[in-house]
């Protein structure tokens, strides 16, 4: 990547911290942020993204920046778009702003744009710098990165369970297994999430809303957050949601995932309930064809980050499907027995030898439970998902 | 407890490093340590104890420093003894050797023992400093101090299992679900332990050997570890373990634990094949009364530290039963499905205010595996347990 200085390397991690402030509010673009810094060293500009509709981090960096710009280094965690989106090309208003040097954390993910805006830059003089903390760029866009270079969300699977391995009572009484310390950090993972999935039969359980509340964020922006309500996805091949479901109440959009087959009467009547139904393809099973599913969302919904909250049949059937990037497992230390739900119904697992192999990345305390974030260990999913 | 200084804390800390070097091979004796320090400061002997029938401590210390031992301070992990065992009084023997002061980490738990050796010393002019580093003192001798106090072995339950709580596929396949870090643990619980129990399904399915093997032992002192097998006590009320066992066949003892009402011809084969059979009261479900059971260990067979490896229907009834001072889970990075074998079965169990909830003392890898510590939040087991 060419010479690269400790002072580079300082810049760039501002960068991706000002980047990571659009965390939750970014979608459906990637989070992304822009330092400029003068030839003596001074920082005279910074932006990050906020929300999408607005300015492009190096966009609101320039304008911190002002005439300052003229000769400075830009440091952005993303590379340039060179494309007239709704802000214009940030590749060209860099060159217009007269800046000496570009680095660039992490190429664009979408193949048929990749490298164009390093083009511009570099055909209008400018030296590029590229692959600076790529890593943690990366990191900071796991969703945005699976949908524009595998058509796919990044989809993390989350599970509230004791310590044996139980997310209910035989009866289905499953509130509270974790702490609030665990439930809030669930409504940061749907906050950041495009969209949050569940299987009808849990909804119906459980009456889900599928939410994010604002009070229960603990996060400084929290009213800002929770403007935008994360999709959600019910997959219903059968069209059973009642059309009294608590989520079709909710601000936000309620997405059913339906089988061709079912009743046209059903369909309009949930949809007059506040539904949206989409009817796909059916898999072998005579349910919704998961990896079908998956394309519609990003394709269709623009989802990069998809939170899957669900009961043991869709969870295992998602994981079945290689359609897991990172289980979030919140274990509470308790015991519920063996007579209570099970969290991950696999039925094809009979052997020893079939067992589903995860990567743990991290256990920590969150609480008085704690949670394991792991990895499939091997699917078919692509190695740029090694990211929680 | 009196002045205690630097230098006192530091000597009572090596005492206590000495004693765990006896960690596997005291049973059914405490783990004991001694160091001797003269009054510039050096130590002039150290000792622990290494095996029932040899010399204690103290005794140890005193033959390592000979005459120098007149004047010193010793520093002793537990109230030297005050009646004539095997080796005769350690008070007496520190008086005639002449020690000006003793430092004790904690009392004797023996309620008919305790502060006898005390007393002792104190009669013959030797000022004595009690407590010092006595939860470290405590945390060396859970069993021994758990029978002495209480009439009950220090009970370890431990369960491998997979990351959604299951120990075997429906089939009863287990091996392996954790690795050979994990299984070497277990092999230094076993050997640490004065008893393995498990029940009789369990044996069977496994042809369980419940043996310390020294090559899995990773000790330097493994040879001399697996002398001492630990005692295998299987809880078999109906005397269903078959006469070609694999456990029958091993070295050390086999214990068949069956309520009344048995076969005398079935126990006579059982016995010819190498077992020993003992009977106790059965409980209301008429199985083996579990409480009875425990004092039966402590009492007979001086079992002090109990390490409980069997299937969920025991491992669930221990716990029931409030017999359960620690959970040892080692927890495999693998999924195996909720048609595998649950880890607990607690029937009455069927609300979540019922929950059995735990703290937990430690979470930490083991290899790839990795191990949780807990201990039952409320029972009926006194604060004397509070140590893994």
């Amino acid at each position: 990547m060419g010479h690269v200085s400790t002072a580079d390397r300082g810049h760039m991690a501002r960068a991706l911290r000002l980047a990571r402030r659009g965390l939750y509010t970014t979608h459906p673009n990637p989070r992304v942020g822009c330092v400029l810094v003068a030839g003596d060293g001074r920082v005279v500009g910074e932006g990050y993204h906020r929300r999408a509709g607005e300015a492009h981090a190096e966009v609101n960096a320039l304008a911190d920046a002002g005439e300052q710009a003229r000769g400075a280094t830009a440091y952005v965690t993303l590379e340039p778009c060179s494309h007239t989106g709704r802000t214009g090309p940030c590749a060209k208003a860099l060159i217009e702003a007269g800046v000496a040097r570009v680095v660039i954390a992490m190429q664009d993910p979408n193949p048929q744009v990749s490298g164009r805006g390093v083009a511009l830059l570099e055909n209008a003089g400018i030296a590029v710098t590229l692959g600076l903390l790529e890593t943690d760029a990366r990191a900071l866009n796991p969703g945005f990165i699976a949908r524009m270079a595998a058509g796919r969300p990044y989809v993390r699977l989350k599970m509230a369970m004791s310590l044996d391995g139980r997310t209910a009572m035989a009866s289905g009484e499953s509130q509270w297994i974790t702490g609030p310390c665990a439930r809030g950090e669930v409504q940061r993972l749907r906050a950041r999430s495009s969209a949050v999935l569940s299987g009808v039969a849990s909804v119906i359980q459980d009456n889900s809303r599928l939410t994010v509340r604002a009070d229960q964020l603990g996060l400084d922006n929290a009213d800002d957050v929770a403007r935008r309500q994360p999709l959600r996805v019910i997959v219903d091949s059968r069209l059973r949601l009642p059309l009294a479901a608590a989520c079709l109440a909710e601000p936000g959009r309620t997405l059913v995932v339906a089988v061709p087959g079912h009743e046209a009467k059903r369909r309009a009547a949930l949809e007059a309930a506040g539904a949206e139904v989409v009817t796909l393809a059916a898999g072998a099973d005579g349910r919704v064809d998961l990896a079908a599913l998956m394309a519609h969302l990003a394709d269709t919904e623009a989802v990069n980050e998809l939170l899957v909250e669900t009961g043991a049949t869709l969870a295992g059937a998602m994981l079945d499907a290689g359609q897991v990037d990172a289980l979030w497992l919140f274990m509470a230390p308790t015991l519920l027995g063996a007579k209570a739900r099970g969290a991950f119904a696999l039925p094809g697992l009979e052997r020893m030898a079939d067992q589903y192999r995860l990567e743990i990345d991290d256990i920590r305390a969150v609480g008085g439970d704690f949670r394991i974030i792991a990895r499939p260990r091997v699917t078919g999913v692509p190695a740029y998902t090694k990211v929680p």
